[in-house]
């Protein structure tokens, strides 16, 4: 007697399981996909059931419903593990300003950046918050996305970040992606605050935090044990070493997750902090130093690269993650998308950047973009492999050869996105 | 009593009409999308009767269908002026060696790159080229690109050349894109003519070009005014600059248009070669020499420059695009697409590496791949702008503000396309 299932796809002229039972991979394993050819899944409730060639899986499983992918690729439903997908306003005219010759930190310094889009974010409700990055969402899904982690930190006050993270319960209510929330307060020193920047870290400490873990203790997000993160942006003109610090060991006593932005433009040691406090993970890494790349490969932390920075930024100059995974960090990719410094919701796209620009293979891309990035944001248990057991998140693509994902640029290789075992 | 119009679009918060009754942009104009706010459209017969505002083409037109594009920007359908979009077969191997360190023209010496397409498109069939392309138009479209330059090249076989052109024949019959063929039989140097290069130019000149000149006498093409150019490749291990000077001379002599590939990798002076045969465009220009930027910038022809290449090769070095605008030469933007150098179906994309990498206004890049991309192709009286008399070729962006087109990264802000007044 065959085992039931709700659905089984079929067929695959080729499967990218992106298998790692033991963790995140790291150097060798990074190039290899775990990949199964005429594949198949078995999906029950939600979760899959089996892996495996498609005459084994059809002689074990029967299901009403099949999906025959001949001549199709299938992989993991990608993870994008950092983005600033809630915000409001768009910020073209800084943009223009950059092609004109201004730099991030001038326009920084100068009152842009991250301080316009917490004004316009400030100004907007909710719900209107919430509406435009549903659309982000659904963009993001059909470019692959199943898994989002969702930043907060363009309010900036108690009231405004704690809406913030009512718009990121709202959207996990409502959308089938999988969501992650961070909570960033320490993402910049609002204009009130100038001049007294220890005086807004004892707000974030003493009052936004706290908030932030009530709010979480009662939310859905507890309830389905996906973390709740702690992040701060460790950079000159944003927040010192040691501010960072006071930031993450309150998280860290709150019982969250930890996270940190360091060495976006300068090297002030975030990483030595992240590895210390054993975050999840540290991001950005662009100006980290050699002996930094060998204490992060030595730790359980991942790096998570997000080159859609650079590329929008025109900069010649990327993260060194070639250096990273052969020093053996576990290494993710991620899109970082904000209005400010990547508009940008194509996790595909970041890997093609990765490819070309930080010299990574389209399958250790893939790796990056799937199991990596679900470790780098707490759910490398249920998301970010095919793996009997785990979420059935998985896309169809509309090629034989998973690595078009990351081979052609600026279309779409995905044919059907199947989020929790159902087509979406 | 109002006119009649088939189709009246209206309530745009913006129309980019990219209008330039005189000939492609040059200099400042290249910032001016001659913007309608509150904008309309009446379409009649596929073309365009009147642009203007919503009160004054609503009070002379009336039409039995309409659209409401409140909230939305629109512009002129992309023009794409170079591609490569028939071929058969992928170049991931190529790309993973690329990443492992071997340069483009190392692959190309030891016989890879076009050659290795080559191979496969000489065995397929000229209805699988027709097949694999029309998925690639398609996609195409979807991302806002109406017309479409394609060229031969990957044959390098009377014979294989020939049936090039059935396919692009093919391909017009049954996609609704405008397409525009190019002849470009000296692409590479066919393995069977390896030391005999000279004799392969005088196949070229003295069996193909005239073959493909007949051909193109019968053809729709001709019927409907698109023209037929000639396009020769010339650079270090393609064709010399004598070389190109026969294929292009022949091709003049035979009533085509012209075109040429320079300055990719070697000035070999095919800039000067182009300007003196009046050549359409000129192609490429990654090491275009001062001397040639302004011997460019005071002629008729149009400088395509391919960021996408350099993008998909990791190359650090991008055409001085902002130097071909500055000094007066007519700039436009296409997408390269073929297998080896820039799988990419995406003149958004092109154009947001190019504001990024090449310091172009988003205004800039829209009217580099509007109104001057329809020059390089020889249609710069029928599309690239919204005119009263051109085709009706338009797109409606889920966006306000047209900048979003060359802002956002790696999705796809095209609502709706208008292509011939059709909703496609």
């Amino acid at each position: 007697m065959p085992e039931t299932a709700d659905l089984i796809v079929h067929s695959a002229a080729q499967i990218a399981t992106c298998a790692s039972p033991d963790g995140p991979k790291r150097g060798a394993a990074m190039r290899d996909l775990g990949l199964i050819e005429d594949g198949a899944l078995a999906i029950r409730a939600g979760r899959i059931a089996a892996v495996g060639p498609t005459r084994d899986i059809r002689a074990r499983f029967s299901a009403p419903q099949a999906i025959d992918a001949r001549g199709r690729a299938i992989c993991p439903g990608l993870v994008d593990a950092h983005t600033h997908v809630v915000y409001a306003g768009d910020r073209i005219g800084e943009f223009e300003q950059r092609i004109a010759g201004a730099t991030y930190l001038e326009i920084m310094e100068a009152g842009g950046g991250i301080v316009s889009t917490m004004r316009a974010t400030r100004a907007a409700s909710v719900e209107a918050l919430a509406r435009d990055a549903a659309a982000r969402l659904d963009e993001m899904l059909r470019l692959g996305t199943t898994t989002v982690e969702i930043k907060t930190g363009y309010g900036l006050s108690v009231e405004a970040e704690m809406a913030m993270l009512g718009a990121i319960a709202q959207l996990a209510a409502t959308h089938p992606a999988t969501l992650v929330p961070t909570f960033l307060g320490a993402h910049a020193i609002p204009p009130e605050y100038r001049g007294r920047e220890d005086a807004y870290v004892t707000l974030v400490v003493d009052e936004m935090l706290p908030q932030a873990a009530a709010w979480y203790r009662d939310s859905t997000f507890a309830a389905d044990g996906v973390p709740l993160f702690a992040d701060v942006f460790c950079e000159r003109g944003a927040f010192t070493l040691d501010q960072s610090r006071r930031v993450l060991e309150a998280g860290r006593a709150l019982g969250l997750g930890l996270k940190i932005h360091a060495d976006e433009f300068t090297a002030l040691g975030g990483v030595g902090l992240a590895v210390a406090l054993g975050a999840a993970s540290v991001d950005h890494l662009d100006a980290t130093t050699p002996a930094d790349v060998a204490r992060l490969a030595a730790s359980d932390t991942v790096g998570v690269v997000l080159p859609a920075v650079n590329f929008h930024l025109g900069s010649h100059h990327y993260a060194d993650a070639r250096a990273l995974i052969d020093a053996g960090a576990a290494l993710a990719l991620a899109t970082d998308i904000n209005p400010g410094s990547a508009p940008c919701p194509s996790m595909p796209l970041v890997m093609a950047i990765a490819c070309r620009y930080q010299r990574l293979l389209p399958a250790e891309a893939l790796n990056a973009a799937t199991i990596n990035a679900a470790h780098a944001i707490g759910l490398g248990d249920r998301v970010g492999s095919l793996e009997a057991g785990k979420a059935a998140d998985l896309l169809i693509l509309n090629t034989a050869d998973v690595r078009h994902l990351a081979y052609q640029l600026g279309g779409n290789v995905v044919e059907r996105v199947i989020k929790n075992g159902a087509v979406v």
